[in-house]
């Protein structure tokens, strides 16, 4: 059997992700596609939607055939870390190949890129710290850096969200003796910041949770955009758990955990540093909503992402020092939900994946202790008596067995 | 002038305690009555019902002349180290005598419990520790040690609550060189633990909090159990705050503190020994209310207090460090407010008090962190919007200046 990967978040599940599923097994030519999803916490620092669990079972009703976690250590990283860990994850289960998105649309390009900026791998460092000393955010460093250098000669654009993303998998997938093919499709129509809907179908993530949360007929409103199986997910999410999870449900527990510790505290978590503890703890005193504060936090040197991130580390007590232990390779693969072709290869596979596959917790606290805690914060979005039925979704659950048809069409 | 001292909670302050306050001013043959009144932590580990400066209103208008704070490092502590604080106090600020409310009524036999109980320090400590390693609690421990060494000898019945702590007083006292006289009253009709009311115009502090969280019109029950300014200054605090505050309020972020901290974390915290974080996190991921988890967290060793008083520090995140520097002496007194006798007893004896007074808080941000600390902490009862309000209070009040006559009637 053949397999391709792919890295996703399906925040929620949409109709783009169904086309971005199936183009990936026609071009690749798979029987099976295996989506490496991140956890409960994502790479633009925001709590998920919905459960992990809950989105696994989206996937797996609308063509995805095995889903497995990104671990937090990975999934709340900057775009060079994440790639690294999910494509990391993808070798592991032996895929020949993994499709990512882009704005790019052209493969050769990335890989030409990818070769280019290996060779000038120092001036472009060198670039970097110093657009960063002069006050810019390390992405836009970044762009400024290849502009100096490449000038119009860069082959793709690296100030679009997804080339980036793309640029790294790449990168990561060669430092593998034996690479997987990569393969990329143009991303349809929806751009990823797009707030509105733009077309018939196809919506962007974050224009389909601004629907969903900020209108009382939410769920009503995005079905033209999402599978079925989303829609009726989302619903019953609802009625399980009382609530989706955004970073306005956190906030009374961020603030709190900003006013009862020291700036010194705070330094010792994951990515705070050049005093924004001070300008974090002196916020949090001062403003009444998560929206407030970050408009406060951010500056022109910290994304909005970036210091989401941060917030996240520190609402989970994550420190750097647990991350540095964690962060450098992903030590296991934790199963979230397969269909029958996904066990199938899966058993063809298994004897020969060189790190645990966990399908139970209990013989695996300490290693996954990072995704158990940070589902145990990630439950503090719900009331007092959803949040143990969450927390022991993440100790009883067993993979998800989903019977569906591959590659059906959009409904 | 001469003054008295008292030490309080008023929490809140009832009719009992008007008895207590001009009672003291009589025996003491005394023209300034000084509350030295613990803030927003207590001696039981509970919040309290409202802010200091509510609380301090309410004894400033009547019958006290002047209210000054017991800081944190004092007021959740067990007996001695509450009593020592609060006595220091006292005795930085001139009171030629003070008196407390007691089971026993008779100051000579508190007198002569100190003097026996000083001549067997070894022994007891000795029985103490026996009889701890054998399970008990500490309060139950020294019960036992005392029945075993003075039988029916010893002068004072050490188990009853208000007698530990005029015990307490008195030894602490004795240790300045110039000690204030101990006076002492008996408490009227009212038992502390009392939870019903149990006479006309008395009621114990812990039976006015159960009427007024537990009904919808719990105010209008208490009427004739608080003076009018108490009436009135509860009254105010709801619609100032919405809502009091109390344990399970902060239910929510005791929990996030629990399952977002790993156990050598919580070892850090003040009181947290003996491997009972373990217990505290497992009943944190178990439980969805502070009654519930109490419940299931305490253990005939731990007392309810006690692990109240552990669950305070975990939520003001109040490390060993921290407390063993803070908690030797008082450094320092704060005002919270006075009538016209106060300021006049102040001006008096203010140059001689050998460690700051404080009134603004702004010069002395460093010396009284934990109070601040405490009071961020205790504003997380309220709705965000609230929160701001009460931290403003810590930050901007003055010492309020009350216009009352002393020695008022019952209203």
């Amino acid at each position: 059997m053949k397999s391709v990967g792919i890295v996703v978040e399906y925040n929620p599940f949409h109709n783009g992700h169904f086309f971005h599923a199936s183009k990936a097994r026609e071009i690749a030519n798979a029987d099976c596609v295996i989506a490496v999803m991140s956890g409960h916490f994502l790479q633009r620092g925001e709590p998920a939607l919905t459960s992990k669990w809950a989105r696994a079972h989206m996937a797996l009703q609308s063509g995805v055939d095995l889903v497995v976690e990104l671990p937090y250590a990975f999934s709340t990283q900057r775009a060079e870390r994440f790639a690294f860990g999910a494509i990391h994850i993808l070798h592991q289960l032996f895929c020949k190949s993994f499709c990512f998105g882009s704005e790019s649309g052209e493969v050769q390009d990335f890989e030409e890129m990818v070769q280019l900026t290996n060779n000038r791998h120092n001036d472009i460092q060198k670039l970097i710290q110093l657009h960063m000393s002069q006050g810019s955010s390390y992405p836009k460093a970044q762009s400024l850096a290849y502009e100096q250098l490449f000038h119009s000669t860069a082959p793709i654009d690296l100030t679009k969200p997804n080339n980036i993303l793309g640029y790294h998998y790449v990168q990561a997938n060669q430092q593998f003796p034996t690479p997987m093919i990569p393969l990329t499709i143009t991303r349809k129509n929806a751009h990823y910041h797009d707030e509105i809907f733009s077309s018939k179908h196809i919506a962007s993530a974050t224009s389909i949770r601004k629907a969903l949360l900020s209108t009382e007929n939410g769920i009503d409103e995005i079905a033209p955009y999402v599978p079925k199986a989303t829609f009726l997910a989302l619903q019953h999410y609802l009625q399980t758990y009382g609530s989706f999870h955004y970073w306005e449900k956190y906030w009374p527990f961020l603030q709190y955990k900003l006013l009862s510790s020291s700036p010194l505290e705070l330094r010792k978590l994951y990515e705070i540093e050049e005093g924004i503890e001070y300008r974090l703890i002196e916020w949090a005193r001062k403003t009444n909503t998560f929206e407030h504060f970050m408009k406060q936090v951010k500056t022109k040197r910290y994304t909005w992402t970036r210091i989401q991130r941060m917030l996240i580390h520190i609402l989970t007590n994550t420190s750097k020092e647990e991350m540095n232990k964690k962060g450098n390779s992903p030590e296991y693969i934790r199963l979230l939900g397969m269909n029958e072709t996904g066990k199938t290869y899966l058993n063809q596979i298994k004897k020969q994946v060189s790190i645990p596959l966990i399908t139970k917790i209990s013989a695996f606290k300490e290693l996954i202790a990072f995704d158990i805690k940070a589902t145990k914060i990630y439950s503090f979005a719900l009331a007092p008596e959803f949040r143990q039925k969450l927390l022991e979704s993440e100790w009883k659950q067993s993979p998800l067995i989903v019977s569906s048809p591959t590659g059906k069409e959009l409904s």
